[in-house]
């Protein structure tokens, strides 16, 4: 169905005449650059998409849900899968037995977390048949991109978190098929650092990369679960390799990353992840909360110590899905204290072991309810994605290229803009040929109340993607 | 008094009548960028003003005292602090017995160490207290900044060097009290790193800023002494993380760091000092010069080789107050070899020691006599300090934009001069209110020998501040 | 005779009349920037001249053999010496006993590497003798400079590698003989990427840069073998911080290394060599495989699978004799798995050491082949270097400064082929002096055919060289 969707663009393309062939060539290879994203959009997560900017789609209607759907939804499964994992080890921990936590919290957490984490991956999977093109702008996105990492570690943590009534431990396979992703894409955007011209790391390095590094780190702490001691030591080299090369390229602040939001955000608890998890895994496979734990584990605290005294900066914020992206590393440095604590058992580790659990749970809790208001009270929960809505090539200045623009990039907006039109057009002729029932009915909500702004820049001729 | 002195300020600015409330605004959110500095200021710790460059303090006379004394006095205390660690690490370290070193000579070092900084101390905070504007300026300055660290650094060396006689070990309480404004310190100086747009540390960094790595250890160290292992590799960690993206940072240097001096300066020899303090610290905290101590120890070795090869680079440079802040990394090579060979007790390591002795305390004694000499003698220890004279706003190139400079930033001097100027008028009508005696008593040396060049860019007016 | 050349060049420059003086200067503090390497050339290695370059030496015919003998070709002895180690692991380690390999392999491979490692050491030694500038321009060469480690490490891995039958170990007067001139050469390459300005790490950072830092493991392995364990610590851990520095340097592809190429390369395979010689000189000196070793070992065998899933990166380029230091990191990856198998001791470990021997085995054949194919056969092996031939000074832009360059710099370009051409002059008239036989031949096959274009900014005036 995919290749037919390919052909009935295809067709669509010669239906509109002599630039059919170059326009398909154009689809298959339009690989929007990493630059590109940071300088079409702004905000804290380069969603923001910027005044000066043109569209691919129109801005002032909902699109179809399934393009405002973003990857960072992954985020929630993380965050409640960790959740999940945080309540185990309260449960189980001794050196936090006096709070008596039954076990099962964690068993009530862990299906909440597994459901959303099948709801929101089919979601996905219909998003990547439907919209493949979409996909591949998040994935060329630099910060969207960290999120292909999110599925597979919500699972690895998943696997991790099983309650002890649902499984003594996870069958190696298990590990296999979350890891053998992971994995590739691993090979697949270290690689991009290492060789890529655009993709080097003092570019598209962002907090949001973490979350590239701490699948590692999850998957040693599972594989040494399974007692699979060398693999998970492996892992935890590799991760630790990367963990270093991003840590201080972040801490550095390279010039070139000059795009990071001056506006502070959750993104950056991102930096406690790694160590804290890394801490864990560690004492996972040598059986000790031993030195190395403890050296990772500090770096962890401190960082988190560090965010904490900025509070202020952590405020103030429009509420989006990828906030519980953060969640996971508070959950995180949790359960690391409460291993620490394990080894020290001493009131301050015990006090700071439930201080931090009390912080975490507090949190996802908190985005929860937000998250539940916003999808279903609201219903803002998914606003238009403007990640994937900029043209792929940069619109001049207009000061001083006022007539070059209304010339040249007139011509590269169209193209972009038929090129997004016709795969609309395409799904829809599809919808229509498959009989099966439209997946997103907003797209029938408002059919015929636009407005043709016949401007020469203005992305108005994509109004009839709705009028089809 | 400080509000008083706000107050003067405010009043000052009410004469002044229009511009006084937006004045007022200006000296409240004054932060000169650290950017500012690299442009304003050259020489190997921007302490000299470029030619191009206006000021807001007349260049032809004395300042006041308090102006001209700047943080870095307090690598004196860092340096005579270590100076009697080293010689009571040579007067208890088996290895080096054959030595007979007598312990009075780290006593005697020791109570000169504390006096010293007691001294310098009370003047930097008379200097807070009249100066605070001046204070600021150090804090925003990127290479001074790193040494608002060295008073508490030194503070911990010394109780790390307290003399059997005095004391078997220092009261916990003491590490507390010092290691609390060095760990705030950190929480700003590195959230700075991290989240700050211009202090950035591809931006700030120089090898001054391993002052601020350094106190980790040195609290590490010394909490190891009082028994808190815990805490002493929590330190250890956060030292490590933070010495380690230095080091590269510092290493690569990174072209946005071209600002570091051509001419080649004792400075670099704090690299030694993290990886010195570090390889002790690990002994301390382990019982035993491990391997992660050896590893410490082998890098600042061949840190010191490389700087010592480079011998011709450190030679022929006006002297300064600062030198005192290089002596620290000499001496605490020369501690980490005394505590090298206690572990490999070989002729080898024995006489390395006995070297690395020689060199740091030669260095000292020169450095003592030098400043006592500068101090006493020749009364050019403390010229005019540029690092806190430079305007807030740059000036424009004057090849070019001649015209333009005469009309404009000629206002932004005016309005700097003026703030400076009606600081000093009020700490002066502060001072006659009070009637205490003039702190400097060089503000009154040449009361009424200035010449007023009204020209356009000429800071003159600025001599009404001694005449008034 | 170096000084008689440096004569024979000033009594020319004197013959030239006016310009003499000056001139000689320059050829002394001719120090070409690295910044011009990458201006000036291009292609994987930094080896291709750009168009719009004058040069130095005429593009059209074969140079003397010794200016075409690039230093490079030391790669082939780190290769071949390698290679020789890694049969030996092969025929010494329990865990791939099974294999049966006969020792005498590693005595036949070692006896070529000796070898080749004296002629090419003499052959280089001749060049440095004829064109001592030449070799001061590899030094300044971003990417060969890097391969003055190569004979020391060769050298090492030699003695490393010596077959059981000629020695059961080498003397440490071996180990200090081989370690002094690279240790020299760390002190200044390290220095110059810390205090150089134009040779920060930022700038000539580059992936042959990995060069110079396993020097450091080789000895440290070395070290430890003769039982110098605190030696061996020492270089370890020298080696461990200037890999960090790099490894993160070369991973973030910092916006100044711009230049590295986009036609990737074996090249990047050196990431590699470091790791794998860590992992096991750490085996060697601990006696064991442990956990620093698995990290070391881990983070290669990672880079191992990123490089080769990016196969198709490695293919379609022009052998080079360079190809060689390639060879290297493959089979130190080798012995690292041979080693780790024998801690390890599983089919699975088992089989990943034959299969990497395999690899590496097959490419060392292949190699050699083509070696002795392109050196014998095709007679391609040397061609012109252009690494050598760049004018020291920047030729403006053709589009806008036609003019300007019609009169600048073309006295810049005579300046330079002027040097270069009394430098060959002088050569020359050495040889008739001494009457011995000319080491290359090929500098009088093609004694008249020049022709004179005598165009404004052509080097044509070099072709009188050859009419001397």
């Amino acid at each position: 169905m995919n290749r037919q969707n390919s052909n009935s663009i295809m067709e669509e393309m010669k239906d509109n005449g002599h630039s059919g062939r170059s326009m398909f060539l154009e689809s298959i290879s339009v690989e929007v650059p990493a630059a590109r994203y940071y300088y079409a959009l702004q905000g804290p997560e380069l969603e923001v998409l910027k005044e000066t900017e043109e569209f691919l789609l129109p801005l002032d209607k909902k699109w179809p849900f399934l393009l405002r759907f973003p990857n960072a939804c992954f985020g929630m499964c993380i965050g409640l899968a960790s959740q999940s994992s945080l309540w185990k080890a309260l449960a189980t921990t001794p050196s936090v037995a006096f709070l008596h936590i039954p076990p099962q919290i964690n068993l009530v957490l862990w299906s909440i977390a597994v459901c959303t984490l099948i709801i929101v991956f089919s979601i996905y999977l219909l998003k990547s048949w439907y919209h493949w093109e979409a996909v591949k702008r998040e994935f060329c996105h630099p910060v969207r991109v960290n999120f292909f990492f999110a599925p597979w570690v919500a699972c690895l943590t998943l696997a991790v978190a099983v309650p002890p009534i649902v499984a003594k431990s996870v069958h190696p396979s298990v590990w296999c098929i979350f890891m053998a992703p992971l994995f590739g894409l691993e090979l697949k955007i270290y690689g991009q650092w290492l060789f890529g011209g655009e993709k080097r790391l003092s570019k598209v390095g962002n907090p949001c990369t973490h979350l590239s590094v701490v699948g590692n780190f999850v998957g040693s702490l599972l594989a040494a679960r399974l007692g699979w001691m060398e693999v998970a030591k492996f892992f935890w080299a590799v991760g630790l390799a990367h963990y270093l090369v991003l840590f201080v390229t972040l801490y550095q602040r390279l010039p070139t990353s000059e795009t990071l939001p001056k506006e502070l955000h959750p993104v950056f608890f991102l930096f406690i992840a790694a160590p804290a998890t890394a801490s864990w895994a560690w004492e996972t496979i040598f059986g000790e909360f031993d030195t190395v734990s403890r050296i990772s584990y500090s770096i962890a605290l401190f960082l988190y110590a560090s965010l904490v005294v900025r509070f202020n900066f952590f405020r103030g914020f429009r509420f989006s899905i990828s906030w519980w992206a953060y969640t996971y590393p508070m959950t995180s440095a949790s359960i690391a204290t409460i291993r620490y604590s394990q080894q020290v058992t001493h009131p301050v580790t015990q006090g700071l072991a439930v201080l931090l659990s009390v912080i975490a749970t507090t949190t996802v809790s908190s985005l929860f309810v937000a998250t539940l208001l916003h999808a279903f009270v609201w219903k803002t929960l998914f606003p238009n994605d403007m990640a994937i809505a900029i043209t792929t090539k940069q619109v001049s200045k207009h000061k001083n290229y006022d007539h070059h623009l209304n010339n040249k990039s007139k011509g590269i907006i169209r193209n972009s803009l038929d090129l997004m039109r016709t795969t609309v057009k395409a799904h829809q002729a599809r919808l229509l040929h498959s009989k099966e029932p439209p997946v997103y009915p907003d797209i029938h909500q408002s059919p015929a109340e636009q407005e043709h702004q016949q401007g020469d820049n203005s992305p108005a001729c994509l109004d009839s993607i709705y009028n089809l």
